[in-house]
């Protein structure tokens, strides 16, 4: 029996869409899902138990990160990831190569891998499939990333035929220096917006038999439409009966084209991000809690929303927490952002279960302010 | 029925220590006891329940700096500080005389009040006698503090004697301004380092029959011996039916010597403030969670603590949180200090009803660290 694998409980009539269930070594969730974003070992401001209550059943880490600060062997001596940051329910982490190719002059590629000076302290650091996957088997994390590159946007057809043949070698590497079973290696297809190189990605990454396939190289620049098309052939060509990711998406407008198109999972620091920064998502689109019409608004962000934030607090002094820059209107906003993202997928989940999602995707669009 | 009662239930035989328990309209809870100071209508980092939590019955909010943001008027529509900050349990409030006199070349001070800029925007304010005191009727905090001046270490005699006339004169106004039957004004001993000025002032707020008194301007930078001597006489002074509550003490070994003269109540930032710099406060002194010393040390911050921070997380995850700049390090650190102080007034009681405080006080002196 594999570490992951996915159980498709329902298709929609009209489109790509689909409900299932994710099981894992540390328990099974949901889909479609989106996971918070717990870049250094937890998700911004909040506590476990704050993620459990609003029903998250897998979180996302950052390799990068933790290989920097506080290092995988510590979190290997501490039992693991699970342990350390005392989170019980499964974990994805992501590979690194985002964040190192993101290092422009700071670092160097080749075949091996990424020489890269660390953007804490300038210290030299090196990344390659194989330590990659050491790092994550140090980890724990239920589900691994396959160390790639996320190409650019824009890429010229050489350029991102050279970089996804190369993120599919070390596709290969990864899995050969996976050797635990009770983890998960989900490949990654590259090809930038080039429909011929997504489309050998795919074929290659299926005949490595992976149990998940993620969606990379998305949502860094170009234009929705173009992420929308790219997404359609690339999303229809992975297997019915593998998971699929859909990487660095959050949005409730993307997550609801994701959808439509059959993704399973998301992430995006998104929610937790623009909560910090003292904005609130609702069905009806964003609001800046800081604006002036709050001051005297007694009312919680959302009245159907039974958030923690919403059951207890007004706007007025949600607004009043970020304008004294307190910790706790934060923690409020990351709260309230994250059940709404949560609770945005259940329902699309059960839109899809009923197969009325085509309904819900109008509702959604007539309601929803794009801002 | 006033507001505000004190129920005396233990007096120890070799101390001036007490146990009892102080009446409010929103709860009552049991002395000696500290308050956390919630400032900005919010305990930095936390939320009410993790206060109920951890046993907090009362909090202390600033009256300074909520008339500044986001304004008394807005504060009483909300229903009040309780429903706007969503805390049912008991709120001190204290008068904005503290922050307003250490505003230096800002302020001005007549007989009739103190006339200061905004250390935000320079916008110019007043606060009187008058207006503190409605302000806090606005506020609907259960006690609401005299407005006066915190003299200043050193001060000379003549200053001081001054000084401590018109707080006395401003008491009365106080008095005389709060015309609400569910609020009860706790009058505030000045009078420096001056034995004949303490006296005369406690005196003068006995016949004003409070339903509490505080003493104010000490821990302002006097030697600590310096400290204990005042409120050596200070203390014995105060009428034994009604609660004293020594401001802006928060330190174990402070409030140990305080509890030992008789003091019920205390507030400081310092647990919270040091927390969130990345000190843990323990039985044995404090914790510089940073130190590379605890880089792999898997233990919690303190075996036998019982709080949230202790029973599910490392030294050394709380120290990669708090290296990383990690809100929730913040948290963790602010739950653990304020338990610790929490439990450790529960441990005084505990020993002044069991009449062995003496005891305690020895043990104590033994074991903690200064640092």
């Amino acid at each position: 029996m594999p570490a992951i694998t996915y159980e498709l409980i329902k298709r929609c009539s009209q489109t790509g869409a689909r409900a299932g269930i994710i099981h894992t070594p540390h328990g099974s969730f949901e889909t479609p899902i989106f996971m918070p974003v717990g870049t250094q070992a937890t998700v911004k401001t909040l506590s476990p138990e704050e993620l459990k209550e609003m029903g998250a059943g897998i979180i996302l880490s950052n390799t990068y990160h933790l290989f920097l600060r506080p290092g995988a062997d510590l979190i290997r001596e501490a039992g693991g990831l699970h342990s350390f940051m005392h989170w019980d329910r499964a974990i994805l982490t992501d590979s690194g190569g985002f964040q190192v190719f993101s290092l422009g002059d700071l670092r160097k590629i080749s075949e091996d891998g990424v020489a890269f000076r660390s953007h804490i302290d300038g210290s030299k650091k090196f990344l390659s499939p194989e330590i990659a996957t050491k790092v994550q088997m140090d980890l724990g994390s239920d589900i691994i990333m396959a160390f790639d590159e996320c190409i650019p946007y824009p890429a010229d057809h050489d350029y991102a035929k050279k970089s996804t043949e190369r993120t599919l070698r070390w596709a290969r590497r990864c899995k050969d220096a996976l050797v635990t079973d009770n983890q998960g290696l989900f490949g990654i297809v590259q090809g930038g917006i080039y429909e011929d190189l997504r489309r050998v990605c795919v074929d290659e990454l299926i005949d490595m038999d992976l149990p998940g396939y993620a969606i990379g190289g998305l949502s860094v620049g170009e234009p929705k439409k173009l992420m929308y098309e790219v997404l359609d052939y690339t999303a229809s060509a992975l297997p019915a009966n593998k998971p699929r990711y859909l990487m660095g998406v959050g949005t409730p407008d993307c997550l609801v084209e994701g959808v439509k198109r059959g993704i399973d999972m998301f992430d995006c620091v998104f929610p937790t991000r623009v909560g910090r920064n003292g904005t609130a998502m609702t069905w009806n689109g964003r609001l800046i809690i800081k604006n002036a019409e709050f001051e005297h608004d007694f009312h919680p962000i959302d009245e159907n929303c039974s958030c923690y934030a919403c059951r207890n607090y007004s706007r007025a002094y949600i607004r009043h927490l970020v304008r004294v820059n307190e910790i706790f209107g934060m923690r409020l906003l990351t709260i309230h952002n994250l059940h709404f993202l949560i609770d945005f997928m259940r329902k699309m989940r059960q839109a899809i279960i009923e197969d009325r999602f085509g309904e819900f995707y109008n509702e959604f669009a007539a309601k929803y302010v794009l801002k």
